[in-house]
């Protein structure tokens, strides 16, 4: 069926696409196209639809592919790249205090060595389907200029602590320093900021508030992690009597506009709060799993309508950014832990990291899904793999089957930033040149810890 | 340093590649070489040792790129990957009952089909580094020639039930067929034939103790489901009184030869039964915890002694062949339930994936490690990807942060049948083709199964 009028005019137009659009109905269109004008998604629907309707300055073959939203990793440290692989299978404390801790005091106070740590999880989160991540780490001002020239969408928050952080005093110097970072990134088109206290054990009562209040004068998100494990609790409840959810509720912070990260311990009255309150959470379940802290109550949450998104945390936990990888161990762990085969089906785990996800931190009016007046943020996945064949449920074969590295396309406002799984506007050669240079004085310094 | 005398004929020289020889000393050599002549290695060892003592037909360039033993995936039922996503989410026995068994009746009586399958299952195990398989299935007579036809190691088991499989009546006239099939098997290098009995409540003990017995004639491998999940336990205890695990230990074909399959739910008895027997154990973790089993008590059997190893099991139930996948869920999996961050260490899994598999099978003598005189079974890893960058940890990488997607190369028996990401043997546009017909065939069966 083509239109009795003229074709109207588009950027691109993906067509012949297998086409899963997350909208409200959940639509799926076998032989689906997309069409694109500047950042925004002009049309979706069947391709024999559209087919005549536009004439596109680019138009993609999407055969034997699926066409889907981007990723949202609702939870990253990205900078912290840096120090993948650097430590790994040690008692929690002494991989907190020995390592990391060391690690970051004497490397993440550098912006040099963060921009190297960022660029190099930007490329691999493009590579791997991510089109959006929400991050939480330090110098949020001067890092966004990076992702800004990736063209990737992000939300940077920087991490408030009573103490001095990498890039600044701490408290209400922080506080000032996201003031004026807010402000300068308001009319950016895909990086904003947010505020993040780092956790209830780190950040007194008193700034916690603060915080929240700074990031409610300028309407957008706070976050902050989150009963991640027991020992937060009990210290929570030695500190306050309640807890972590309900020592945050007490203070009067937790909205719509709060991320509570990880949620792993949850009491039934947590759960309750938090779905009353309509906080979103992010759940890192690989992270969780390797740093044993146990399995958030997903099915739970999800049952009382919390919104849950994914995040993959940074990499010095859980060694990728790969949101494929995530979310097929997030549906095995939910089997397991429930006792029960049909928990979080591949269906939900696809919601959460989509459009569930961009509800989490406030993303769903622009990301999150295919739908005419949404941002342009889409992936397009290869099938032409053994792996991949034979094809019988688009859910299944995206959740138990495919993996980050069938994403052959990547679309971020409307521009393509990877093209047959090559990066368009990011030059690796640079990327991998500057990460070497970290990764030996990072090698060097842990030598040098080791021999002492 | 070159020898001083006259360089020795190679076949394949692959140079200063990091290699992982997973030998008995677990050698690492940064800067390393491998020589292989006919089907066999030649020689392991620092780059500047081997330079200049080997003339190779072939040289291999490593520079960048890990080399180590080929994986060995010691539970599949290969010829079930035509059925890969066509049931999952469903409550257990609807799976079963209402799903895989109609398809089997259906579609595992028809040799093209398994052999479509089949030929679908060895591509994608050799593109993502497993060079050895260990299936159990039905027509392991006439399969066995396919997978000789690919260059793949493995060794196939036909399964014994007390009732009609689809490939023959059955009981004593399976055990006929098996004899004869190990008999037309015994001299290929590639091939070989176990015997498997489906599991302890679909095969009386009189046929388990023959089928034990047909193994023992033939010095070759038993193999059994075993203990996979609690109401498994409790049939056998009510058709018994005792555990699987005593059950077949009463039967007397627990033993080196043997491998336990699942071993989900054991107690400390049938521990120490596994152990002080010597029977080998196959661990599939991303299988039972989609399928809700549980987490199976790897670190206890490990600390016993027990030679524990990974397989991916059929894709019908965990839906890929993906042995990187496998090694990653389990080290999570196993750290989450042991309530330790240090369980299941990266070393520990990449033991299991190769040279402890290979020992769980009885195919330590020739494969599971780089060492002269084993056969050339090994797969090269590219290190040039955001994801796997920086490097500081080769087992860390393997585990939490490669993937099947980063292997390269693939050397089974001395032939190289992946180069470059390319098989080299097998024709994926047939193989393609050929499971396009029976995808079709089956789609048509679920759904007039849905009309219905």
């Amino acid at each position: 069926m083509t239109s009795s009028g003229q074709p109207k005019n588009a950027d691109i137009l993906i067509h012949d696409a297998m086409v899963l659009t997350m909208d409200e109905e959940r639509r799926f269109f076998e032989n689906g196209s997309v069409a694109v004008s500047g950042d925004e998604i002009l049309d979706v629907g069947p391709a024999e639809e559209l087919e005549g309707n536009y004439q596109a300055r680019r138009t993609i073959d999407g055969r034997n592919k699926i066409l889907m939203p981007g990723l949202v990793n609702v939870h990253t440290h990205a900078p912290m790249n840096i120090y993948r692989g650097a430590a790994d299978d040690l008692p929690l404390r002494e991989w907190l205090y020995d390592h990391i801790f060391p690690l970051e005091a004497a490397f993440s106070s550098k912006l040099e060595n963060l921009k190297a740590g960022l660029r190099l999880a930007i490329a691999e989160m493009l590579l791997s389907g991510t089109t959006m991540f929400k991050d939480m780490y330090f110098f949020t001002d001067e890092l966004a200029a990076v992702v800004a020239e990736t063209g990737m969408r992000a939300m940077l928050s920087e991490a408030v602590f009573d103490n001095a952080t990498p890039s600044n005093g701490g408290g209400d110097k922080t506080l000032d320093y996201i003031d004026a970072t807010i402000r300068n990134w308001q009319q950016h088109p895909l990086v904003r900021q947010g505020v993040a206290a780092h956790a209830a054990y780190t950040v007194s009562p008193e700034l916690i508030v603060k915080a929240k209040d700074l990031a409610r004068k300028h309407d957008t998100m706070f976050s902050i992690h989150l009963s991640e494990n027991q020992w937060e609790v009990d210290t929570i409840r030695a500190m306050y009597g309640v807890t972590p959810v309900k020592h945050l509720e007490n203070l009067g912070v937790l909205d719509r506009q709060t991320l509570a990260i990880h949620c792993v311990i949850l009491s039934d009255e947590d759960i309750a709060i938090l779905a009353n309150t309509h906080t979103g959470v992010a759940h890192s379940p690989q992270c969780n799993m390797k740093l044993a802290n146990g399995a958030a109550p997903v099915p739970d949450l999800l049952k009382k309508g919390v919104h849950v998104g994914v995040g993959t945390d940074g990499v010095a936990s859980n060694n990728d950014l790969d949101m494929f990888d995530e979310i097929r161990s997030m549906s095995l762990l939910h089997k397991l832990t429930s006792n029960s085969t049909t928990v979080l089906n591949a269906r939900e785990a696809i919601e959460m990291a989509t459009i569930t996800g961009a509800k989490a931190i406030g993303y769903d009016d622009r990301i999150g899904s295919l739908e005419k007046g949404k941002k342009a943020d889409m992936i397009m996945l290869n099938l032409d793999k053994p792996h991949s064949k034979p094809f019988y449920n688009v859910y299944s074969s995206l959740v138990y089957s495919l993996r980050s590295s069938d994403v052959e396309t990547v679309i971020v406002n409307g521009e393509v930033l990877v093209d047959q799984r090559q990066l368009q506007r990011m030059d690796l050669s640079a990327v991998y040149e500057d990460i070497e240079r970290v990764a030996q004085e990072i090698s060097a310094f842990q030598r040098r810890k080791q021999a002492r």
